[in-house]
């Protein structure tokens, strides 16, 4: 079994098993081995890595284990729902259950404070944001055409959105010196450039709020990013998968809500949602793909046979989340929490004097660790995230996976651990910092070392479905109560 | 919304989307419009189109409904599991819970007779049966690249193969006059004609159990093909989703087994399995590739997050089929129910003189129905179609939506309604062949009629997730017990 060379693989199999399109096989899963190696447990291993690499939202499960325990009718594997079983797992529209469209539909208008809505027939079910991003790829690009994105982006993009495609991502460049704010200097010159290149250009995509940045975009940005690609007849994609994360003012701004006040082409706009980062369920797989163009609305229901929700998940879900009082209360409460754990974990960073980009959203920072950087260059970013990897024992993300253009940034989550394991990450990090200022640590790993090697290209993937063991739910580490 | 004309669309978006690769496009969904629009019911619609044309299996949900009650602690959703849920929502790893895979690997050893074991580092999980397929041509075949396929095939292989992974599928010409069996000069042939075209053949793909023949692949056939494909180095993808299918003798051997005792490279061979057929859970989307491929074991595994089973399914799924108790009673009992309910249906057809292709397998018969047509042509297998969709109101599905080369095929299902169901179809067909036969029945319906029109490469998708309506849960049909 599995005997052949990698020649022969090269011709019994295809060019997409065959290349590196995937990006798994970067030297930065070296990073992640580090931590399944050796995870942190707050009794038997104390000084394991601790995981903050990892996009999760587990702080408010006690609210949705109580409405679970509350509303056994809800699902069919209780006395209560049992008699739904047959119909439930024999039911195979990809339209969905009209109930869980319905439901989304209602959501997805709750999240945004009710100031837009949206229509259940235009809820296209998919695999997880994975499969909707993937899903708009494959019905508004061939291969070979490109799509802009403002960096830093989510790493995994390059798997979701090109891998199996053959679509291009080109970079709008974002920097510091603006908070990472997309220009239109920038965008038109990301565009010209493809341009001159003779790279047939299909659309823009922007994560909003953003990932890594923990940023929202205003209400004068995204006009002007519909504007651009309005008069430029692109599609605009609008990856809205963290809008309930908000926890501060300024409130979030929807595309949708954009687009019912500005004169455009609404067969060019197209959002991208689930349910892994509001909700917290990323194992539930539930992507949508919402779209205002009918074309791509039946092309992509079509297309999500390939990756439909479980029926017995879409049942659980649309009672969950049409029911109103739950879904208010849960979403003013998960917001506080992502909140009081956001401003605790900057404000134990700001101690040593560690500034993060001033966001409002996400469950993550933008941790700016430019002044560790001997020089700024990726070699030394490289070196640093070697350290914190492997003496500082945290699993942080280094700015060159999201592609971003300037050296000593690092996504750092806060969202998927504990409050004690909090304390432990903000000890460690204090520590390291003051110890660094003084002279005292030692970036005692040299860049490009062969163990740890990681490329400018390589790409994370925490926000999902790559880590071979760190995410067993039967692992050993216990969880103190939650804020 | 929704404004752009045809040309627009062509523009604005991809070929993939605008192309008809899909399928659905074609005349034959006024088939399924005629069920939606006028479905069956016991009492309020006597006189409505009955389903035949979904290959479900409901007749054992009786034993998983009893399973559930009394394993609540299965469910997430129940007192007695939901302090899981957390872990089990937010578990997001593409090599899935490993007591899922441990379950999948026991549960299709068991299937098979215990007469081979399977490795559940090898499971790989996809969206359904769908999704299992066309991951597999990503990973083995470039576009343009061709695989074989024995014909009648499943007429939906041709979104799953095809659609975005521009594999081409090369028909092997079988017929009725041996039973439609693979023989090596057709298999021979279709290699051949490829070759001469310069197309590149990556592999043959069969159906075992076939899908719509009913019959199962026997030991010698299966040999036959292990040594063509070995001696091309080409792959073999058997899609053995109606494995436990089977009510009677001979016994299914399964290509795990073949390769257990014939000299060949296990790298070129890989199996389609999924729990839609066998267990009757279409909803639930349980796809599998399990390979004996290294690198596509390793490159499928990546690619499934674009369609991973919910963590939610994983969980029940793991608990219910690792019961070995309930798994043999099941097996066994679901096998008896398929096979009475075929004998009934099959010998009821009989008492009219209408026979079906002999098999043992499937929850659907391959009813022949030539001494109807008036000449042996498509126009008259439509015409008859129409009559039978129109008039007898059975929504039957004819041999050219499978590609059968010979007219007068019709793949009618049996296992996707009650008994009382069965018997108002079963006198429909008797009534209709009966009048047909006294010359009193009317051909009313012309071919080509522009209403109810069927081009011969049209596409029947009633395995799965098509149609718009007809499977709501919700559903105002009761349901008789079953057998």
């Amino acid at each position: 079994m599995g005997l052949v060379s990698a020649n022969d693989d090269h011709q019994l199999l295809s060019k997409i098993a065959t290349n590196d399109g995937h990006g798994e096989n970067c030297a930065y899963f070296d990073g992640w081995k580090a931590y399944d190696n050796d995870p942190f447990h707050p009794i038997e291993n104390r000084n394991g890595v601790i995981q903050m690499g990892l996009s999760e939202n587990q702080l408010s499960f006690d609210l949705i284990e109580d409405w679970i325990r509350k509303n056994p009718n809800a699902s069919i594997c209780t006395t209560e729902g049992a008699n739904a079983f047959k119909d439930i797992a024999n039911f195979q529209d990809y339209h969905g259950l009209p109930e869980f469209r319905n439901a989304v539909a209602k959501f997805m208008g709750r999240v945004r404070g009710g100031r837009v809505s949206f229509d259940p027939n235009r809820i296209v079910m998919s695999g997880g944001a994975t499969g909707a991003n993937e899903l708009l790829m494959f019905c508004l690009a061939n291969p070979g055409d490109a799509f802009l994105i403002p960096t830093p982006y989510y790493p995994a993009y390059d798997r979701d959105l090109r891998w199996r495609t053959g679509v291009q991502l080109l970079p709008i460049i974002c920097k510091s010196s603006n908070n990472f704010k997309i220009t239109i200097e920038a965008l038109e010159e990301a565009y010209n450039k493809a341009a001159e290149a003779n790279i047939k250009v299909k659309g823009l995509i922007i994560s909003n709020p953003s990932n890594p940045l923990g940023t929202i975009l205003d209400m004068e940005t995204l006009k002007s990013l519909v504007t651009f690609i309005n008069k430029r007849n692109i599609h605009l994609v609008c990856n809205e998968i963290y809008s309930s994360t908000i926890f501060k003012p300024p409130s979030f701004i929807s595309i949708s809500e954009i687009i019912q006040h500005l004169e455009c082409n609404s067969d060019l706009i197209h959002i991208v949602y689930s349910l892994s980062k509001d909700m917290g369920f990323p194992g539930f797989r539930v992507g949508i793909v919402y779209s205002y163009n009918d074309a791509v609305v039946n092309c992509g229901r079509k297309m999500s046979s390939f990756g439909l929700v479980s029926s017995q998940t879409q049942h659980l879900l649309a009672l969950m989340l049409s029911d109103d009082d739950f879904v208010g209360r849960f979403l003013r409460e998960s917001s506080k929490r992502i909140g009081n754990r956001h401003k605790h974990f900057t404000m134990g960073l700001e101690e040593v004097e560690i500034g993060c980009l001033p966001g409002n959203a996400g469950l993550f920072c933008w941790m700016d660790l430019r002044s560790l950087l001997k020089e700024p260059t990726f070699e030394d970013e490289m070196a640093l995230w070697h350290v914190i990897i492997k003496e500082v024992k945290l699993n942080v993300s280094p700015g060159s996976s999201f592609h971003c253009v300037e050296p000593g940034w690092f996504r750092v989550c806060f969202a998927n651990m504990d409050d004690a394991t909090v304390e432990v990450a903000l000890r460690r990090i204090q520590t390291f910092v003051t110890r660094t200022k003084k002279g005292e640590a030692l970036l005692k790993y040299k860049p490009w070392q062969k163990k740890l090697q990681l490329s400018f290209s390589s790409q994370t993937y925490d926000d999902g479905l790559m880590s071979p063991h760190m995410l067993s739910p039967h692992s050993s580490i216990p969880h103190s109560p939650l804020l």
